[in-house]
This record gives structure tokens, C-alpha cells and sequence, in this order.
């Protein structure tokens, strides 16, 4: 069943539909994804300002068999905001829905609508006295209702869990047009399917969402960072388990970072102060967030002895200011910008179960070296068991000349990651760029039930055509 | 669409599809559900003991259109367990695959199959140094699969979640009867659609789930019990706000007990040790599960005494023992036993916006007794937001005089609950005793898609017929 582009026939129909002030000229940034590597269509641009315009749209467009694709910050990795194939669709920003509707501090809930960038929600939860827990590199452009579309993790997720843990409720324009009021705030509901986790995740293939009940937790009373010089993977996570058994939940963040990144860090990005002289190897990025009871400098030496004790740290430091741990984090948040200027042959985001988690950085070293000369920077959220996994040509070499290897290595990596029971797309989700990979490595019984979902809630195929699954 | 019996045709038809030891005698307690109020029907009872098994049931099921009902430990209070009305339906418990099949206490995972009982999981999760934090009444007889079915709630929800929020992967049986091998342990996946969610809660009714991968947790190190009086649900509420400031996340259970509990305990089970000579009106019981660096009696102490000051308790006891421990414990956990005994006109499982509680408490006590002379007992899980809100006949009245009012007791109960935004099964479900309610309450976009993706998974409607939607 073909679609039908969004053109002036279409734009003809969608008269007195919606003000007129709702279409924009579709500027380039809307075409276009952060790695460059994709270029989109669109015949229109629609950026509506509330919930009863987003309806009115995709109900038109559901009649007039038109291709929608909601848009948010534009940030995603995998391609799920471009549509590079087919009749050209109409793009739905949420950009003017921007509201922050009601922050609840003494429930712990913040009412957001789905364009409100990510970095104004933590500041509006702030203002609360509360935290938003959701962090990632691109919360300054990134919207909610893409981070909810995604099911976005950060490095957060190891305590607050990732964006679906952090949704109570949602509001969301399903493909048919209807409104589904689902903006509970309610920690407990067991009245019917869990639509709400359906569409989180789901990539806009399912519906728009349009404004989400969040969670917000208690900004920590006290806190700490530190990096510790770990031997090895294998160290890093049994510093973890010490570490939990330490300070249970306290533990915000347990950051993984490589020796390669570092290197790309000095390459790409000299003024960045590192912390260390002479890299090392392995280190690990500790963020603690505890409760007034408790010292955060004290726990993160008492831990460093421990660990030093069990030979699981060799060299650590401890922050002594907010410079500094912000000087930590800079660090940490730099080394995707460091590998996006070297330029990976190819790059992946998995999860492997964290026992395995080693031996998967040992053997995935060992198959890439059979495919050639690489350089692999493997860093990542290791308390979650997701490793970004990068591969970099070799030093002085220029990535285009290993473009042809680019899919090998991918595959090497991905039939890994299934020999261990990992996962191919961790945080980022499946877009357009891993549509052939869920293929291969998915369920197929999964699978099959998606697109009977996808079929029953969308029989027209309207919503972010090729997106997640292929036409 | 009719379904057929699961009658003698349908036995013949089962001949070879799996052995004849998988079929049992279906004993009364297959057809009964704890309160006593539903009569079950079936055809057939089997007991298979492999996944495999479980699929050849229901892919038979599938060709000759029977009905499945599938069963847990039959302690769900909705009538999710037994079907009522209409053909014989096939019962499909899964009570012999209570294997565990695997314990990664290092990554703070258990995998079980469906037919394991939450104590037994409890107790295998113990015996590695971990916590598996589910914790209910009915926890005894009550089966994993069945938790999950119904996303079940209970004690520690505060801190841990509902047991969506515990489960990181699952395997099941969709209504085809192909397997699902969802049997992650990842806790970081965003390949595809979120299927997991949707089973989990579904009740039954989009496929039979037969193994999950669960989270652990950390044993905390140290633990404190304690009972405060407080004057008012407000008081309580602004109670866990000042605790949630003092220990964070370290409070495992919050939960409301209200004086009439008291007097049904007395009434009904007198030897049960009362902490308070006289009974208070409120008070809530608190369980603090906290790292080894922090004392849980200091804690609660100090708690005591800054609510003190702010008017937040007017009494308190602090657990000096494991002893007393488990007396706050079985006070809390009788009363539901109280409340059975005692016979309630209406009983409702409620979920309210925190910050309303009280209010909602208030004019709920009003309308009803604008309806007649009753009591109320109003306890449960605070911290959630979830009330369980029972109506009782006057004392040395008989409930079955008062049979005649319950609908409208129910129907003022839920009513007021809607008017504040609230859920009317906050963590019991909808089986099918609410389904109703459930079309009266509902979000009527949000049922029609239930009802598109039932039918799209479960074309043929043989999967818990009439659970959750209507036939």
C-alpha cells in the first residue's frame, strides 16, 4: 500500500484544518541527523502548538494516506527523525509545545509537553528543588517527546532507570487522529494494556506523543565524584559490586572510559585538562548522591581503600570542587565530540550481560584485529552493561579508505554481541540504520507480533514509514 | 465469534499433541477465587511442564478455537483465574514449571519459570546474598507468572517498584502459539516495541507467559521497623516527605493502618498482639532497609523526634527486635484476613494523586455516609498513593442485608475516584469483575486500542476469554 506525498494537493486539504501559521519553510537542520550520514525528505513542515492541532493533522493525514514524521530535537543517532526513501511526508514538529504544565514537588512529578527540550525540564525540576534524572550529551537540543519516543538512557540510568522507567503518564495522538488522555500521575494503574511503555520506545511508528507525567526524585543532599585507574573491565565491575555493597543505592553514575579515548581527546581536542598525565588504560567515572547522614569525600576514600585493598583500583581522584567534578564530567562527555573528529570506520551501542562483559571487550578486540588494523575506543554506561563500542581506523589513516570494511566490522561486532546474549541497540533504539540488523538478530516471533501491533494501531502505515520496521 | 467447548472432541484432538500425564482432574479449587463470590467452568485442566508443552496446548487450542484460561496460584481478587461464563474454556496452569532456572547474583538477576511461588523465589534469591523485593499476602501460594500477568503491587513498591518495574525479560507463549524467547537479562534493550509491558499487566490475555528474568536487589545491611501515630492521612503523607528528605531512597515500606483496622482485628482476631493499648485513629508503618554506615534505630529516632516537633506523630515504637518486627508486620498483614472475616459490602482497590489522598479520604467518607450507616476501613500503601478502601455494614449487622446497596457504594467510591483523577485498580487489575468499570472509568481511545491490538495478537479471542474487554 504506497503511500502519498505530502504535496500541494495535500497541503490544499489541510486548509482551515490548522491555522495556516502552523506550516513552516522546511529549513535544512530538518533533514539532516547529527552524524551527517543521512539526508531526509519532506514535503511540509507542520509545527503545531497544542494537542488538538497535532490531531487534527495526522487525522488528515490518516485520510489523505500521507507520511508522518513527528520530529523532536533532531538528535537521535539511528535515523528515526529523517525519512531518506519514498513519497515525501509531512514532518510534525513539536517544538511550539514546549510547555512545562505543572510541576507537582511534593508528588515528585513534573507535566511536560513533548517539545520541551530536555535541559529545560531538569532546569524547571531544579527550580522545584527536585531533580530530573534523564542526562545525556545532547540535552541541550534534546526534546522529551524524543527521549520518550527512544526510550532514551544516559548515564543516570543505572539509578533512576531509563526514560520509560521515569514516565507515569502520557498524552499521544494515535494514528488514527485520536486523543488518548493518559496523563496519570498515579504510581500504581492496572486498568487495561500498558499503552503508555507500547509507545515509549515505539519511535513515533505508533503515534505522537504529546505531553508526558514524569517522574522527579529528590536532588541528593550531598555529592561526590571521583575517577579511579582500574586494571582492567573485569576490575571496573567488581569495583562496582563493592561499591553497591558500600553504598547502595547512592551511586548515580559508573562511567567506563579507555585509554583510545584519552588519546582521541589529546588528538581532537587538546585544551580538554585530563586528568591523569599519562592515560591509563581503564578508568572509571563514580558519581555519588547520597543523603545528609552521609559524606560523599569520605565514602569515595573509604571506597578507594577498599578497592585498593582488592587490587581493584591502582590510582584514583577524589573531586575537591565543583570545578573539578565538572572537569571530571567534561572529560566523560567530550569523547563522543573526540570520536566524531577522528571519524569511526563504525560505531555501535550494546548491552551484553555484565558477568559476560570482559570476555565480550577481549574477544570483540580480538575479531576486529583479525579484519584489520583498528583502533577501538570502548567506553560507556558499565553499571548498565552498554559499552560504546567505536572503531577508528589506524592513526593517520583517513576513514574513507576503510569505508569498505565498515560493514564487516559492524558485523563482527553484532554476531558477538549475539553470541552473548547482548544487545544491538542499547540506548538508541532502531530508526532507520538497524532496520536490517533487528531483522537478523531480532525474535522473529518478537518481530511478527510488532507488525501486527504496527498493523492494528496504524493499517495505513502513516506513522514514521520505514522507521523501526521496513515497509 | 463463538469459541467451542473444551470438550470431548477437543481431548481427542489433544491425543499425541502432548502426554496424557500432562491432563489432571480438575480439582474445586480450580473454579474458586479467594472471596469466594465467582464459579469457575472448564473442559480440561493441564499441567505441562515445558515451555514447548505450553505451546502445543495452545497452538491446539488455537486450530480448534477453545478457550484458555491460564493459571497461577489463584489468588488473584478480580476473577482474572476463572472464566464463568460461556464454553467450557481448556485451564492452563502452570503450577509444575516452578523451576529456578538460573541465579547471576553478581548481576543481581533470577530467572524463573511461571509456576515458581513468589516465596520460594523469595527464598532462592536469600539463599545468594540477594533480596527479590516482591513482597504480598498472598505471597505463599500467589505464582510468579501470575505477579506478572497482573503487574501485582504490594509492600515495597515505594522503593522497588511493581513487578513490571522488576522484570527485565520474559518468555512466553503468544496466542498462535509460537514462543517469544524474550528472556533477556539486559537492563538496557531498545530493540523494538516493548512486548514485555504489554504482556505484563495484559492479564493473560495476549499469550502465557512461562519465564521471566527478575531484578534482584542488594539485602540492605541493616533494617528498621517502626510505628508512628500521626492525626491525620495529611500528616502521614507530609510524614514520608520528611523521611524521603532524611533517608532517601532507604525506605522500603510506607504504609497506612487506620483505627477501625484495629477494631476489626480485635473483633475477629484477638490474639494477635495490638501495638497501642488504644487503638490510634491513623498511624503508619515504616521499614527502613539501609547501608551498613547508617543505624536504622538512630535513624527512626531521630525521624520520631523531628516529627514530633513539626505535629507529624504524637506516638511511635520503635522495633527492638526481630520479634517485634514481625508483630508490626502480622498486624499489617491481618487486617485484609480481619476485614474477610468481618464481610464487606464493597471493597475497592484505589490509586489517588498523593497531594489529594486526603482530601479524596475525607469526601469519600462523606458520600458514603450519605448512602447509609457504614464502616470504613481505609489502609494500605501509602507511599504509592494506594488505598484499599473497604466498606463494612454496621457493627452486629450481616453484610448480606446490605447486598443491595453495594452497587452503590461501589459506583460512589469509583465516581469520586475519577473526579480526582484517580485509578480504580491501582494494583489488583481488572480481571473480570471490573471490566465494567473499566468501560464506564476508561480513557475510550486507550480501550480501543486495547481492543485492536487483542484482536490483531488474538484474532481467534481464545486467550482468557472475557478478562479485561467484554467478549
Amino acid at each position: 500500500m504506497m503511500l502519498n506525498p505530502a504535496d500541494a494537493d495535500f497541503a490544499a486539504a489541510l486548509d482551515g484544518v490548522v491555522p495556516s501559521g502552523v506550516f513552516r519553510e522546511i529549513e535544512p537542520r530538518y533533514l539532516e541527523e547529527p552524524r551527517g550520514r543521512l539526508q531526509g525528505r519532506a514535503g511540509l513542515l507542520a509545527c503545531p502548538r497544542t494537542t488538538q492541532e497535532v490531531a487534527a493533522l495526522i487525522r488528515a493525514a490518516h485520510d489523505a494516506r500521507v507520511g508522518v514524521v513527528p520530529y523532536g530535537g533532531g538528535t537521535g543517532l539511528v535515523g528515526g527523525q529523517v525519512l531518506t526513501e519514498g513519497p515525501a511526508p509531512l514532518i510534525l514538529s513539536l517544538e511550539r509545545m514546549n510547555a512545562i504544565r505543572a510541576v507537582h514537588a511534593d508528588e515528585n512529578v513534573i507535566v511536560a509537553e513533548a517539545g520541551a527540550i530536555l535541559a529545560d525540564l531538569q532546569a524547571a525540576a531544579r527550580a522545584a528543588d527536585r531533580l530530573f534524572p534523564l542526562s545525556l550529551a545532547s540535552e541541550g537540543s534534546a526534546r522529551i517527546g524524543g527521549n520518550l519516543a527512544t526510550n532514551a538512557g544516559g548515564v543516570n540510568v543505572l539509578r533512576y532507570g531509563n526514560t520509560r522507567d521515569l514516565c507515569l503518564g502520557l498524552e499521544a495522538v494515535l494514528p488514527d487522529g485520536r486523543i488518548w488522555n493518559g496523563l496519570t500521575r498515579l504510581r500504581k494503574d492496572n486498568t487495561g494494556y500498558d499503552l503508555r511503555n507500547l509507545l515509549i520506545g515505539s519511535e513515533g511508528t505508533l503515534g505522537v506523543i504529546t505531553a508526558a507525567a514524569l517522574r522527579l526524585a529528590p536532588i541528593p543532599a550531598r555529592s561526590g565524584t571521583a575517577i579511579f585507574v582500574v586494571a582492567s573491565p573485569r576490575a571496573a565491575i567488581d569495583l562496582l559490586s563493592l561499591a553497591r555493597d558500600r553504598v547502595g543505592e547512592g551511586i548515580s553514575a559508573f562511567e567506563l572510559l579507555s585509554g583510545q579515548g584519552f588519546d582521541f581527546l589529546s588528538e581532537t581536542l587538546p585544551d580538554i585538562r585530563q586528568p591523569f598525565d599519562t592515560p591509563p588504560e581503564w578508568c572509571v567515572l563514580i558519581e555519588l548522591g547520597l543523603i545528609a547522614a552521609l559524606d560523599p569525600q569520605e565514602q569515595l576514600a573509604e571506597l578507594f581503600e577498599a578497592a585498593l585493598e582488592r587490587d581493584l583500583a591502582s590510582d584514583g581522584l577524589i573531586a575537591q570542587s565543583e570545578a573539578q567534578r565538572d572537569g571530571f564530567w567534561m572529560v566523560r562527555e567530550q569523547v563522543p565530540e573526540a570520536n566524531r573528529r577522528i571519524g569511526s570506520v563504525s560505531s555501535h551501542d550494546v548491552s551484553i550481560p555484565l558477568r559476560a562483559l570482559p570476555e565480550f571487550i577481549a574477544k570483540a578486540a580480538e575479531r576486529i584485529s583479525e579484519i584489520g588494523d583498528f583502533r577501538i575506543n570502548c567506553f560507556g554506561h558499565l553499571g548498565d552493561g552498554n559499552l560504546h563500542y567505536n572503531i577508528f581506523p589506524p592513526k593517520g589513516a583517513d576513514r574513507t579508505a576503510f569505508k569498505a570494511q565498515s560493514g564487516i566490522v559492524a558485523r563482527a561486532v553484532h554476531d558477538l554481541v549475539a553470541e552473548f546474549e547482548g544487545s544491538i541497540s542499547a540506548e538508541h533504539g532502531i530508526g532507520r540504520s538497524k532496520v536490517t540488523e533487528l531483522e537478523i538478530y531480532g525474535d522473529p516471533t518478537k518481530i511478527a507480533a510488532m507488525r501486527a501491533i504496527k498493523s492494528a494501531l496504524d493499517p495505513q502505515g502513516i506513522m514514521n514509514p520505514g522507521a523501526v520496521l521496513r515497509l
